[in-house]
């Protein structure tokens, strides 16, 4: 089993990843911490304590921060509807939250096993930062650090940036500057990772498991994001597949660099593959086993579903 | 026939753009100005008159800006060679320059033709700017106005930028924000326009132009460039082909700002497809008919080749 | 007598200091260049000429840029009315411009004369910066280069920049970076020049100078500039002031580099005393012989106002 | 009495600041935290855990932040001599470092004192980033906030910027950021605390204070500074001397905004004294009472000497 440590900001995809996650025979989590991004702290918050108690995993969820590093919160959009799960409302959570906040739930958790978590963050970078400059030792502890976030040709949030990454844009250069090879799960790869017909009709049998939550999330995200007929790319599910298994990717390796001062490119990831191997930060993702992907995707889904109707 | 102006900075691909001006049927190419880019000004400027010689073209030749609008120069590498046509030496010029500015023979030869003459800039913009703000009208009097620059996706000289931008940001700021529509033929559709080994095939007859000058450039060119198997992508011609033949390239309409204060992104074309309409800016190339196109060249060069011998 | 080639956009101090350079007998105004600035370009060019007839001043004058060299114009408020001489108005011009374009009448103007003229730009420095790109020589041609402009403490635009340079950042950094040493009189000295009651009791036999032009001028100036008691200091009178008599002025020698990417400083020139000799750039005026200064514009003055009367 | 907790880079005059706090009869230190500034964190810690041990003080020392919140560390330079102290070496501490994270301990004891406590940053501003954006009710808890940094003229480790906000202008623009009305004890201020040979006369009763420590410390850092005649200014002090007595200060409401962006402006406090009230965040200090101030300072030494030799 693989431990796996994930901070998200539910999110129609982070409750895929989460169910993904959970599903896995692979991993094991060992808690959520929320942030800012996709909406506000408390909504990401009360998601993903709901979306735990939905799933039934027995992990701590602890929250953290509720703005950006540095610049000022921006709106989310409407991706992800007011609540952060488009239509899907699921019962009020019964688990409480850690009362540790996300950043000493991070350092904590990675200091008491070092070299065993998959350190995976799915939203914007801000609780990495934090934690980084509090314990710059945690990127020693984690076992890897993988993102989803950025690319490497076009963003998505504006022309250069993508939503993550533009979100906190500081917190992201924090994040790369560490000594850890960040693995980058951008727009790049995560469009290969789309929801189509075909693969919607996988997630058949699912009960209620579909009916109540990937359905309808698929169907909320779908709407809102104009990804013509190739349905939804699910992001966040691409950055926990490679925690599962990293065999399901073609990453090369390269210099990212954050952009922080740029008029029109504020938080776009520079990927520069022509540098010197002793610059090299990051290993990038470029290609994805869409079959596999899926398969594993809808084995962990079908897990999930079981694991409800027990 | 269509007037052309070229403004660049010979340079290989520059060396055969010229070759398709001269020789398409379709073009009366009405000057030449140059511009420092792929080498220093004193090299662009007796390339462009050696040949416009060796071709057997009777324009003005007017030499323009040394340095960029507001950066220091930057050394263009040994991409050209150091005198900028690879291993070709042509014989010395016996045309002398004009007596203008290159600004002012812009200004002054649209001004002379209003709504006539297509303004083309196949190396970095700054005469352009230079010229936009001495007579802002000249925005007004061309015809159209293309440019081989820029990318919507990656850049050449550093991962977000193409040379011709990345060599003066702020001039092409300048350019781009004139109300003309700029056609940008940037990297996206050039890297289609590869001298692969089946097209310089049909190059095989162009006599001492080809074993003169487009045999020696394409081999020069593509040694020094990671080109892989697909041969050397030659941008500057693409510009050319675009006034000679708009139906040979699809564009899309957007909104292109150039980055002028990133850190890392200095000179990047950003491109927002998403834009609304009246902001749009730009036409920007996205595919180019590759077979028409080399059609287009072979015939142009055998043109030019039939003169030389005459 | 000193020849000075004055380039300006009148402007309440831009007029005061075309009188001083009229009235001055060290001075020969070979001619006046305008340039968008206190106002746009059409109100500053045609003060120029409506000063120079009403002055008797016998000189060409010649249009220049309408707007900055890279960024959006901007509105230069209400400091100097809408026309740019608060309420003064004087008889339509008689006089025609020059039809030369400033930019070339800069050039042409040096190159008759190397090592003659002293260039001094009293508005922002876009017409400098286009001359040179397109003759970088006249950095060796002009005597020397005198501004207006700038400061090394506070700006009086925004927190950080002065007037001028913050019109034009980039064309100044084009300015600073030439091969001459800027003269730099900014606000630390300008705000020395104060017209103070006491100085105004100076200016009581103008006569028809006085009632038409420099009491108005004054009163308009000091009404829209909160200068509490001192009275408003006449910036552009300085520079002239400077090439009169550089003993008036205490200069240091220091390394002064534009802002031209801040967010908040957009504009600033800093100013570095503690660099090495080698990077010195400019000569930045700090400290003005008050009383001399007065004199000397009292006296010229009343030479233009003497002028008037015959 | 006062509560006060100390954000500090020990460092020659926080050491000074520390000495004029703890002999203060109106100050009770709660708490003395660390951040890499002046010198390295592993120096500042251990010289703040040895300043309290010599000083008598019993107060918790908890480390933090040992680079900037953002941005690469710089070195601070030779100002404080190698270990931070100049020349002085103090005995071993035989106190032990909080286990607290000067983060968690500024968060937990402004919470236990709503409203008590003054909150004084004499280093980069770091660990007051860090904890806003933990716990951003820091922000209402603490009593004020009162910085040692910036300037409204002229910085001193740039022309532009002053040192503490130059090694991290992003935490500084956090702090200035926060719903508190930052009190900017910067360098305009400090200038005005010179330790002149008059001021150093009466420091001439120390006792083993002098001669250990205050007597060299003033040697080192006059000598290291080039203050010319007038001593070096103690800008720590000043801050605490604010919190003691801010009848000795006049303040400017402005707003502060600093520059993270700039090529070379960067850690600026851009201060507006012209922005709408609405628009304030900070009280700048622009004139010092310095009789009074070295009174206080004076008094106060002389206490922490008695301390020392009972």
């Amino acid at each position: 089993m693989k431990k796996i440590l994930i901070d998200c900001d539910p999110g129609i995809d982070d409750a895929l990843a989460l169910a993904l996650a959970h599903g896995s025979p692979e991993l094991e989590v060992v808690g959520v911490t929320t942030v800012s991004g996709n909406v506000a702290l408390a909504h990401t918050t009360d998601n993903a304590l709901r979306l735990c108690d939905y799933y039934g995993m027995d992990v701590p969820v602890a929250r953290g921060a509720g703005r950006p590093l540095v610049r000022a919160p921006r709106a989310a959009g409407h991706v992800h509807g007011a609540t952060g799960l488009g239509d899907v409302v699921l019962p009020a959570a019964k688990s409480e939250l850690s009362t540790q906040h996300a950043v000493d739930f991070i350092i904590d958790t990675l200091a008491a096993a070092p070299g065993e978590i998959s350190l995976t963050a799915i939203g914007p970078l801000t609780n990495i930062a934090l934690a980084l400059r509090k314990e710059p030792r945690i990127a020693e502890w984690a076992r890897q650090f993988v993102i989803m976030g950025g690319s490497y040709t076009r963003g998505n949030t504006t022309p250069a940036a993508e939503f993550n990454i533009h979100s906190d844009p500081e917190a992201a250069a924090v994040a790369f500057g560490a000594p850890w090879r960040t693995v980058m799960i951008g727009l790049d790869l995560t469009h290969q990772a789309r929801a189509t017909a075909a693969v919607r009709e996988r997630f058949g049998d699912l009960g209620r498991l579909g009916s109540e939550l990937v359905t309808p999330c698929l169907d909320f995200y779908g709407q809102h994001i104009s990804y013509r007929d190739e349905g939804p790319a699910i992001h966040d599910a691409c950055a926990i597949a490679y925690v599962i298994d990293p065999g399901l990717f073609e990453t090369v390796p390269a210099r990212v660099d954050v952009e922080t001062q740029g008029r029109f490119t504020a938080g776009m990831t520079v990927t520069d593959f022509r540098a010197p191997a002793e610059e090299h930060n990051a290993e990038v993702a470029t290609t994805l086993d869409v079959q596999r992907f899926w398969s594993l995707v809808a084995d962990a889904f079908r897990a999930v579903a079981r694991g409800l109707s027990g």
